[in-house]
This record gives structure tokens, sequence and C-alpha cells, in this order.
């Protein structure tokens, strides 16, 4: 794509972890001429973040990330996103557009959109991907390849501002969706808080038994615990403000799960063997949709072990 | 090895399954010369099995396969052990070890070891390994590699069986571990039974929502559900049996998992932002740990998108 096709000239990234340096090096692998402003709080994940080269330049300050920028984005922890929009504000450009990352949406159109200055577009964005790793050195260009993007528009958005937005996240590799804040915090409460709350539940449950040692957790876990850790090794702030910050959704998500699994538990005591085998006669039907609308690998046990043929 | 190292001479099959195939394999892939016999109650079963050639030759019965064999396997769901030992024990040969492959131990003690005749060694033992597929096309030579395999004799058992079970099972790939049956009850009721009653019991939960549609949940799956998949889509006729069999082990973990839940619950109802930062935090260790005894990769995401360098 020549450089006349790029959707912003200048974008500022706002935090460099995981998603920052992955959005950065998605770009250069597109070929794009974008500009890259980084900024981060720590000194030293600016320094890495310059050295590794996802960006062009890094700013001492958000504020000064943003000047000149014609996109901005949020990818630090949603807790931080109201200081953060009332310390750029003064500072963006006209016309420029402001967006996010964050994995919830209504708190970041409440702590965000009353900050965005008129003259300023704002459109909320949640790339639906990541891995169990974080920080500017977990990065990498694939990280949004054939994963979807959510942008969650208010309405009366400049409609020319949410497609450019759509043809960068595009570039990056991701398919872009649209919905209402509220649709999209229902939709992940279920597909992914819910997920990350029980893994860190159970990998937590595990660690503090009297009659089974944790090395014995460590030593067996090939058996099915080890699945659950991978996502309850994800970053802890960034999941403590999704939770704090999807409150009613992930709570009413859970309420079901309990529910469900009293349904179970009872089976499971009093013997109910149909009960039991229905259940877990349902699951497999969805597993294989996962897989053929792409998102998940077809090897066996996510293709950790290989057949040698 | 040479042949004269080959710990058993002629092995029977009872059931054709992932695991029943995969020591098939496993053992052809040491090059030792043992003859195995297969059984599967399912006709097609026994004829995919002559047809991809994991075993020798296939018996029209249970009680024909353990003719003359010096180790008969159960690799069949735990709920049929009793029934088949009934079938099996006035075929058995003199010296000939009996043991199994389930994921729960006193249970089998309970219906198996009664049954076993005089002159019959009884070893029960249950490979730490598996995929989320199943059935005698689903195995491979590489599937107990590097995985623990758990032998629990009973008190007073023959020595030089153990040893020989260990030793075929070391030749399978697994490094072999000993326990009582209680305590590997308690152990794979933590590290195993209880994370696949909890994924059931998502994947159930996620798919019953009246305000999230399951092609959503199916489209957003790469956010954290997905995961929880796999080892939701495992047999369901082998994991009924497990739970019918390990019901006190798995409800004693169960209410642990429940209490710590409520717990999280309540921190994101209150906004207890220490409590759920705290627990997200310990976990990240026992993930570490889990790689470092090599039951886990250490590739993010589990390895499924790789960064192409």
């Amino acid at each position: 794509m020549p450089q006349s096709e790029a959707p912003f000239r200048r974008v500022a990234l706002i935090g460099l972890g995981l998603i920052g340096s992955s959005i950065g090096w998605a770009i250069k692998r597109a070929g794009l001429e974008i500009e890259f402003v980084g900024y981060a709080r720590s000194a030293e994940t600016r320094q890495t973040a310059q050295r590794l080269g996802f960006v062009d330049a890094v700013a001492e300050s958000a504020a000064e990330a943003v000047q000149g920028a014609d996109l901005v984005i949020l990818c630090s922890p949603i807790g931080t996103y109201g200081a953060l929009a009332a310390e750029i504000a003064p500072h963006l450009s006209a016309g420029a557009t402001v967006s996010d990352v964050g994995s919830v949406k209504m708190a970041v159109v409440r702590d965000v959109g009353p900050l965005v200055p008129d003259g300023v577009e704002f459109v909320p964005a949640h790339p639906i991907a990541g891995t169990e790793h974080s920080g500017p050195e977990a990065g990498f260009a694939e990280l949004f390849d054939n994963r979807w993007c959510i942008l969650t528009p208010p309405p009366g958005a400049n409609r020319q501002a949410v497609a450019r937005l759509a043809d960068f996240w595009r570039a990056c590799g991701s398919d872009v969706d649209f919905m209402t804040p509220e649709h999209h915090d229902l939709v992940l409460a279920v597909t992914s808080h819910l997920p990350h709350l029980i893994a860190y539940n159970i990998v937590g449950t595990a660690a503090d038994l009297e009659t089974v040692t944790e090395q014995e957790v460590i030593k067996y876990s090939a058996s099915g615990f080890r699945d659950f850790t991978r996502i309850a090794a994800s970053d802890p702030t960034m999941w403590r403000d999704i939770f704090l910050n999807n409150r009613e959704a992930v709570l009413e998500m859970l309420g079901r799960f309990t529910e469900d699994l009293a349904m179970l538990q009872r089976a499971i005591r009093w013997g109910d063997a149909d009960a039991l085998f229905d259940t877990f006669s349902r699951t497999r039907a969805i597993r294989r949709q996962i897989v053929e609308a792409g998102q998940d690998t077809d090897k066996p046990d996510f293709g950790r072990q290989q057949k040698n043929e």
C-alpha cells in the first residue's frame, strides 16, 4: 500500500506493552508510512520500545506524545484512562481521533468520552487478541491476524473517522466488527472475563490445598489443569481493572455459571449419570464450530505435542 | 532394546480408543517385540484397529483377547471395568498382570480387585496423558512422552510384576511414579477432574444465554473462552464415569473452588481492587513452574500463533 493510502499519518501509542508494541510491529509489517510516537509511564519501558524500534520516537509525557498526532490510542490498563484523557485533552489536534484497546467499553465511554474536546473524534475499539505475556518485548506483528477488532463508535460519530480506524485495524491484520458498548461488554463478559475469573480462581484453589502439594499440582498438570494456567498468567493490573469496570455484566454471567455448576454438583452427589452425560455431550459441537470459524487450531492438545509423521 | 528385554510377551488391550491405540503405537516405536491382541465392543473399532495396525490381532470378545496374555490392560471407560473383570477372570493365565489406564483408582481397586484370581497380579495404573480427541484413529506414538504414569500397586503386590509394568510404561515414553489409590484420586480431582468439570460447565453456561448468541460466543472465543472448549470436547462417556467414581474427592475440591469464587465475586461487587490484584498476582509463578517442569510449552498462546521471525 503506498504512503497516500495510510489512514493516519502520525499515531500516538499511550502504553507500550503487548498490545501497543504489537500495533507498532503490525503496521511496520504492512509497510504503511505511519510515524509512531510512544509513551509509557516507566522510563525502562520507553527505552526498551526505542531500542526494539516498534515506535519511531518516545515522548516524556502523554501530553507531549499526542501533539500533532491524528490518531491517539490508549493502550494502558483501563483504570488509567480517565487521568490520561484529562492530561492529553488540551494537547489534542483538531480533527484527531482518540481510540483505545480496552476490554471493557461502557466504562471507557463513561471515563473518556466527556473529556474529548469538540473537534476531536472518539471511537473506542477492542482488538480481541492477546497472549499471557505482557510488556514491550511480548509484542509481535502477527498478534491480530484473523482476530476480530470490535469498534463501538458513539451515536453520531464521524463516519470518515470510523472508516479510517477500521482501515487501520485491517492493516494490522484484524477483521473489523461493530457493536454498542453495552452489547460488547456482555459478549466479553462471557467469552473473556468469566473464563479469566474462573481460571484465576481454580489456580488459586489448587495452590491452597493441604492434602495435595503445589508441587504435585505442577507435576501432574498435563491432565487438564495446565490449560487454565495460561490465561491465569495474564497481567494482573489489566485484569483487576477489567473486573472493576465491567462489574454488572460479570456478576450476571458469574451468577449463571454458579447456578449451572450447582446443578452439576447435585448430579455428581446423587449419581445422575444421564444428566452428566447430557451436559458433557453438548460441548463438542461448540469446539468444532470454533475451529471451523478459524478461531482455534484443530491440532490435538492445541498442537503442543505433534505426531511425528 | 532387544527382544529379550521386552517386559511382556503378549499384551491384551481391552478398549481400542485414544489410549489403547497410543499404547500400541508407542511400543511399536520402541521396537519391542510384544504381540498385541485387541478387543473393543464395536466391530467397527476392531476393524479400524486391524486396518491401522496398532494391534497384531483382534479378538471377538474380551475373554478371548486375554487368553495367553501376560499383561492385560483395561482401556475402556471406568464404568465398564467391573463387568469386564468378571468376564475375563476365568480366562486369565497364571502369572499374568492385570492393569488399567483409568483416571480414578479407588473405584478400580473396589470394582476389579476382588475379581482378580489368585496367581494373577493386579497393578492399577494411570498415564497422565490424553487429547480432546477419542477413538482408535486419535492415537499416536508420542502421546506419553515426558508425561507421568502413576502406578498404585496394592499392599503386598508382586515387586517383579510392578517393575515390569513400570518398564512397559517407560518404553511407552512415560516417567513412572507411585501413589496410594486414595492420594491419586485427590491429586487427580484437583489437577484433572475439577478443571474438566469447570470447563464443561462454562461451555454450557455460554451456550444458554439469551443476550449473547452462540455464534457470538464462537466468533469472539479467542479472548479466553476457546481455552476451555478443548478439554470440554473430551469423551463424554469417559468423563461421566470419572465423576460417578470419584465423587467424594471431586465434591471436596468443588466445594473449595466455590468458596474461593464467592470471595472473588464479593471483591468484584464491592470494588475491592487489592483483593483482585492479589489473587491475580499469585498465579503467574505456578504457570512458570509448570513450564519449567516440562509439563507445558513456553510459547505464547500454547504456540497456536507463531511469530514469523
